[in-house]
């Protein structure tokens, strides 16, 4: 289907919109009045930048506050529709959106609305302009689609039909089926946005919060199967107010929302994702030697090495992790740098990736070595997808057993322009479905934190971005699954006491204060969690690496969170030691 | 009146925040649970280092979800406090806040709820502890200040009384007139919090965006007098729950909390403001040579220089700029650093800044120097409270006549975190009202723009903050009033084109749309506004130099705004430019 998108969705000036959204693959762009008004570019110049990057202008938009007026106000609003049309002859442009009229002046009178309505449109119709009537959640009388519908078929014009506008119908819970009743060619254009479900007045949520398809909460995929199954042809258009993205890059943002147009359209075909991964292989650590000693305290042991590379295997259980001591210089101490995924079938889990435009890594290997296709998440950590013939490359010896059993979950810090479009991505790329969201509080700020899984709990990722202060750096960590976290602890607690995270006893005694748990769990310095369902949750936090920690859990009676009541605490006291 | 906070209200560890409070001055804290229980000291340690610093513990909270529940319920819930209970012995703190039940759980009987909360102060008498009761604005049953009073009363317990907390009584709208109703012995505590009008759901607004007593939108001077009027005896107390003060540094914080009870305290006693300023006395600029050209071309001229310092004055009718080229290496080309105000009062201006706890700058003068007393602005612009004397250090020469008249306005970019200090500062030590709060496009992101002035509008000031991608610095500028805009314009489109920032064609093709303007508005590149009151705007804008650039601006018809809707197009002028 064409895609196209409005150049308020992306930063810039209006030639740098133009030019960022078509670099991204875009057929058209909806021009969003304010840019061309600040553009030193005539309509015409505009008309050809466009035309010059393969861009069709599909839409002219906003116009304001027209219908259901009373007559003198009418003689003003079409006069003002007038020099509008004059605009969009001169930018080529043939379908122009009005809002419903928001004005306290705005009369509620379906009949008025639809006779002023058809009248606009024939003065378009001289033109050779066509009106798509929209129907604003905030709209003073009309602001339910159907509505809008309603108003658009009392005016019978040809030129007339109407705008749909996801947010729109989603954010006022109203049903999208609806949209069935309208015959395919009165819909004359069709705006995409998703959003994250908010407690807050519309028109901010609107105008601040809206996202791309797949990142926030609405059923995009049911509203636009809808849409197509009363025979829209119209192109796909993206409209997103995003406080986020007009800081952001705009080569960035546009090729996320392309992105999200091809998950959608995969969505829509039913493509489902080919190869959802089964399970972490492992997770990699940039290593400045430090490392080796805190995974032997762990009870890991290295397994293996790499023919030929500076890479060791350390294993226990089916938890494995790369200690890369390559490239140490340019990270500052430990850090995670790549995720291995158990992947039924890699390379179509890469060409998937691809399909969604994630960068596809070049690999420099050994002709030997396996092949291991790679891709680059938002924040850059590798991922690659694997079947076993990696562990070749490594020698892998015997298997060491332990208390630890594999890798329970990763959790990645995103820089904040980054959240939404990693959202898409552990959503479209990995096949993982959106977890829990929730803040937690830092003693220097918030951590706004996305949990996502996939569907049988086997890969866990968690997405954190941290608004805090200056100079105050967050972790990334890898939670290991233990079988039995207590008598770990006690074995570390007797052994190597200084690896693990000091845990107040103020919090034992709120603890305790809540729930009968064992007292030696404050002796251990292990937390506890338990959920409404009778699940528990005991797990232990390492000390800090550069800026990389481990968390050892061990879930019981199906619980399937992350213990995010105690993540406060062990923040705490890591800024503390800091 | 005894000063306190709470400790949740400023970013760090407990220690810090502790420093960070007894360094502002406050009497008392309330802890904040959540930071005892990340604490690595005990109960009895913060006890004493709270009393090393001076600071009393006022108040412990919260306790959640005790009353009106279940008698299984009750057990657990009573076990709890008598935990909490033994903490407070520790801390040596005998107030604990409970709040009112939002468990779907809680059953809506105010007799269960009185006689449960008369069992817990019975419990807690055993430990000398008092209980204050709550109403949250979002609580399951008991959500209205009032409704707490009437269970307190029902319950009619010595260690029993209320807590009023200005938030969740005003942000329901509920009017505190009520509050003189209760005894005052019976009010145990009373916490404070402004906040911004948000139409958004009460619990996110009051986790998020409470601010202190004058940065928001609540009249917390009425609030807190009837509360005084009631009878109420015990300490001012701050509860502040707010997303950028949780990143902000902890003794910046504290010291502006200070400052909002002091100003509080200012205006319960009726203190007026001693000297707001009469109108611009000068707008002081770092210069490199560049600026002389631009306001000559303005129809400025050099009429004196300062005896002993690098500063030329530059004048046209009562508009008076300071060019000052000592310096210019710390600035990246021209900045605005100093503002002068007219006031019938400088020592009594300065003595009030100084009591609202504004750093009073030492001036490095010569002996035959006028005296210039000046404080730092929370953004470091300096500010100058001047009489007439001033200028017999420029020698001021022959007044120079033009259709420049005196300045209008002058706006400042404030760094995020000194936003909500801003407005408690202009409003505070300058004596100005808040006028609009407006949200204004940029190209690369948003700026939130908040327009101060005195009573009779000779002093404006437009607080700005730019919420912008990296890179993108916002500009400052001084707006001059001037007789004609218009006529200025044609003078300078003639001799100095190239100083006026070009606005697009496209501008004025919405313009003429929307109202019937003169089309030589176009040709010269004056820019127009209308308010709904018949009052018009005319400006205009310079090209930039460094990061300052100037508007001359023409009220009509006592137009009061800014012509903010204009600003987005310039903003995309300069970005385009620059």
């Amino acid at each position: 289907m064409r895609k196209s998108i409005a150049t308020v969705s992306v930063s810039g000036t209006l030639p740098e919109k133009l030019e960022a959204i078509a670099a991204a693959g875009f057929d058209g762009v909806e021009i969003f009045e304010n840019d061309l008004l600040a553009c030193p570019l005539s309509p015409e110049e505009v008309r050809s930048r466009a035309a010059d990057l393969g861009l069709g202008i599909d839409l002219y938009q906003p116009f304001r506050d027209f219908e259901s007026v009373p007559a003198d106000v009418l003689a003003g609003n079409l006069r003002r529709a007038e020099r509008k049309f004059r605009v969009m002859e001169r930018l080529g442009a043939d379908l122009l959106l009005v809002c419903s009229n928001v004005s306290p002046d705005a009369i509620g009178d379906d009949e008025l609305a639809a006779e002023q309505l058809r009248l606009l449109a024939e003065r378009a119709a001289e033109h050779g302009v066509r009106i798509a009537y929209e129907a604003l959640a905030w709209g003073r009388h009309v602001n339910e689609y159907l509505h809008a519908w309603r108003v658009v078929r009392m005016a019978d014009h040809p030129n007339l039909g109407t705008c749909l506008d996801s947010f729109h119908i989603l954010s006022r819970g109203s049903d999208p089926i609806g949209i069935e009743a309208i015959p395919g060619e009165k819909i004359f254009f069709l705006q995409l946005a998703d959003a994250p479900l908010l407690a807050m007045d519309v028109l901010q949520w609107s105008r601040h919060y809206r996202c791309f398809p797949g990142q926030g909460n609405f059923d995009l995929t049911g509203l636009t199967a809808s849409v197509l199954r009363a025979g829209y042809a119209g192109p796909l258009s993206l409209e997103v107010f995003n406080d986020v993205f007009r800081q952001a890059s705009a080569e960035r943002t546009a090729l996320d929302g392309m992105r999200s147009l091809i998950a959608l359209e995969q969505s829509l075909d039913g493509v489902a994702h080919p190869a959802v991964p089964a399970g972490f292989a492992f997770a990699e650590l940039a290593d400045d030697g430090t490392l080796g000693g805190l995974l032997s305290a762990l009870g890991f042991a290295r397994t293996g090495a790499h023919a030929s590379k500076p890479v060791e295997l350390w294993s226990q259980g089916e938890a494995r992790l790369l200690l890369n001591s390559r490239d140490q210089e340019s990270h500052d101490g430990p850090a995670l740098v790549a995720i291995g995924l158990d992947s039924p079938d890699p390379g179509g889990a890469v060409k998937h990736a691809g399909s969604l435009l994630s960068p596809v890594l070049p690999r420099e290997r050994a002709p030997e070595d396996a092949p291991l296709d790679a891709i680059a998440a938002p924040d850059g950590t590798e991922i690659f997808f694997c079947d076993n013939a990696w562990l070749a490359d490594f020698g892998e010896g015997a298997l060491v057993e332990g208390g630890i059993t594999r890798i329970d979950h990763v959790a990645l810090t995103q820089p904040l322009h980054y959240f939404d479009e990693a959202a898409l991505f552990y959503r479209g790329v990995l096949g993982l479905r959106p977890q829990e969201s929730l803040e937690l509080p830092d003693p220097y700020g918030l951590l706004r934190s996305k949990a996502m899984s996939s569907p049988d709990g086997a890969v866990r990722m968690v997405v954190n971005i941290a608004q805090v202060g200056a100079g105050h750096h967050p972790w990334q960590h890898i939670a290991l699954a233990c079988d039995d976290v207590v008598a770990t602890a006690r074995r570390l607690r007797a052994e190597h006491p200084d690896l693990l995270l000091p845990i107040p006893d103020n919090y034992y005694d709120d603890l305790e204060a809540r729930y009968e748990v064992d007292p030696e769990l404050r002796r251990l310095g292990v937390l506890y969690d338990r959920d409404g369902r009778g699940g528990e949750f005991l797990h232990l936090y390492t000390v800090t690496a550069g800026r990389v920690f481990f968390e050892l859990v061990q879930r019981i009676g199906g619980y399937q969170g992350y213990g995010a009541g105690n993540a406060p605490i062990r923040l705490a006291v890591q800024h503390a030691g800091a």
